[in-house]
């Protein structure tokens, strides 16, 4: 059994980074969208032409971010998504929402000061979880039966 | 034609009011979710018994809710969701993603000040507005072919 | 908005009675399975022959009785599932899988000491209740926001 | 053609292993719930914190136990669900069930003693064995034509 | 409960009247396909004009019933399927399949003679009966939980 | 039976009310696109506010009109799709490939000289009809089973 | 592009040899029934134990075969059904319509003489073909774009 | 991750190689119809036989390229269709069509002579793209991050 993981979300700490080097024994393939903040938010206007109106240089940009996020989320088994400290990410509860529509096993990743906010995010998942480790943990469980310690 | 709408997201101004009023010569049905905000967080333990535990407290209720926001969803063929001022609006976001899974037509509404913000969710829909009258508008052009003015 | 539920599981008590009368003033349609033991058990043989092996006796009532069960979840916003004191009630658990499946909202309605064996069941559900009034409560503030006392 | 297999139910005797060794020279891929008892039981805290309340302690590891399990039941062409002597084993119906919603191909085995009670469970089977034998024998049918002996 | 019916198959004999009839106290709505046999051969030529050859002659005429045949199915709870003494029937046999692939609780009615031939298309079936007057008993149980006699 | 038909295609000649007066006393019921071509054109800005750019015009407009558009494909048994003498009319060949991905019942309508460039589109289509009264025909055949003349 | 084709129907001639000898140099893999026709007829009963009544008999072999027969159309993009000179080949014309709602691609393989009769599974195939070698050229064209001669 | 990657539509210029060459470095899997127009206008009678009438003879055609076209479709994460300069090109809208209803990722490539024209499948889109060169560059920004220059 290999496991498709998709990391979505907050995308300015290492968190992806601590789940696919924790997990890489493990029988997982991981996908996530474009991190590269700048790159995610011109990539419209690069590749399709300048906007002047900043909403629809927006929407290229998001559009064209759809086409990856879309395949990871549709292709995935476990979708986990991660809220950080700062911004609004929306854009997170947004890809949590499509991927409980569409039944996946979510997997929520966020502090304890925003257990409240996102109590109905968090009642649609699998999993709430703290920190990367934690999801590591559970990936190695799902795969092999085997708990920590 | 009847068209079911579904009006989803904040819930501390007068905006659904608006909107069900202005369209009140419409054949629209509108459903939303429980609005009373102390009945919506404390709904779970009211009826099923208290939790010490604030995560469970709300998990509860969160459920509880639920019920009543998927059917609205799903029964929608229009799914309205506005951003306001205030909070981190994480349920209204999860609500677009979930709707955009379904293949619902997404309006969101919000002022200029969220648009980069919500440039994911904005990219979903058939239709971004600013003001409930604008959604009236439309609602009254989608049944009848009326324009404003 | 008008809610189909739909009551499966155990057949000896009168809960559905209790969610029914409880439930009368509620914009909520009900529906359940034949609830008369024998009736349940030979309406296959009574209408299409009979068996002399018990298997068979069984599986034609069986058939039979899907084609009531199936509509009734298939066409249900909630599935409430009652597990009560005595027999297997392989067929309760039964539902609650096939309505999980479906994406239907299940209620799950049974007393403290089978918690531990139902887990998996409670953990698909979206309430898990001990009383029938509970889930008329539950009903009625999914319906209108009202909450009891 | 490869025949992707889910083993659900009972984890107290062998008949897993009697299945996967009997089936070895078959072109099937087998998957199954975690069963080791203790680990299945306890995942949950172990990974995510502990819960006073047990009700809670087995919701956390029945949906960390879900992400497996779903995954199981939705990549199989062929679901196999063993009833045994004892306990209660709604999560095996539970499977059944939602593994029947799904459309998967559902071989139910179990003791002769059990047959009145599975009747609903069978009805939805295409197959009712009593030995993990006569399942092998079904695999290697199904998989090759040949039939025993 | 409404229950919708449609019955395929056979149109020589006066098994549809004997349903519907014998159904008429009961909450049933049925459909059917044109039973009149020249309309239903000549339909698609007599409206959009003559074909030199049969082969498109025949085309024309059954793609046109599709238009009916497809509605009535996928508006279906129960799909009724009879097979009569004469003829090929590979229509009803095509109705039958197509019924069970979208999930359709199936009846077949046909004498004992057919029985091993229509063993693939009973064996998808939830009741397999050989008289009209069953078929109303069935949905009289259906419906009201009442056994004949 | 209501046979539910969406009209989709060119907006310029009296095809649509030929149809609807021709089915006036047949169980059908109609909808179609905002067929007010300015209307059409300029709805979205009209309501959201201008767009110095066409293209973002266009866009605007044609996402709005898609409100309309989809629910009457995805609400009909029936999609007829005209196509007339002049201009591109992707739009309505648009229609015809998402109603025949929907699996809806497709008639399309066009003069002979067009038969050669609708063959895809012919393909997939139940019905190919010249005129809006062979439509009406098959209308008044599907729902009674008469033949005219 | 690998192309997954089932061959459904008549057991008792060559032509799935000549079809997948024809084929060997495409990019095919093929699936069909079991066809040793004992073997198919016993199977149930020489596995699960005998049944005096011959409906029974063949209940337990049909849904057996079921199995295989599902999963070889559900995995395949192409589905080939031929109907021979003999017997009532219902199951054919079963396998035709379970194919058909699925949304498969159909091609029906038969001689003249069933033109008439098989009219309405025609009508949903993609192509009607006489000879298997007809059947070769098409997979040869659609995978290729090559034509024979 | 790879990208399988349908081109739809214009077969008259080499828009199909500068993509599939510009690509030639990245993880993308590409299909397309047969782009042999002669070919693919004659396939049906070549292997079928011929037709007198025309009209069949284009369904014949049409039909057989219709197995290769969905199962391209279906397959496909990412659809991208071309207008070019001449002809209708409506296999190409319905094309865009039947992707759009599958949700598809549509990338639609066409002059800016088109733009009114062709909204309303442009509103369908997650890009609009004039040049092949552009569309390489969405591929390998979507699989690599990277963006052009």
């Amino acid at each position: 059994m290999t496991l498709k993981v998709y990391l979505s979300g907050e995308i300015h700490t290492d968190w992806r980074e601590r789940i696919t080097e924790g997990a890489q024994a493990l029988d997982v393939s991981f996908n996530s969208p474009v991190t590269d903040h700048a790159a995610s938010d011109d990539c419209g206007v690069a590749i399709l032409g300048a906007e002047p109106n900043k909403f629809w240089h927006d929407r290229k940009g998001a559009q064209l971010n759809a086409i990856r996020t879309r395949k990871g989320i549709e292709d995935a088994d476990v979708v986990v998504v991660r809220f950080g400290e700062k911004y609004k990410q929306w854009n997170a509860a947004f890809d949590a929402g499509y991927a409980a529509a569409l039944g996946k096993s979510l997997i929520i990743l966020h502090g304890a000061e925003h257990q409240h906010a996102l109590k109905e995010v968090d009642a649609a998942a699998l999993a709430v979880a703290e920190t990367p480790e934690q999801v590591v943990q559970m990936l190695d469980y799902v795969l092999t039966g085997r708990l920590p310690g």
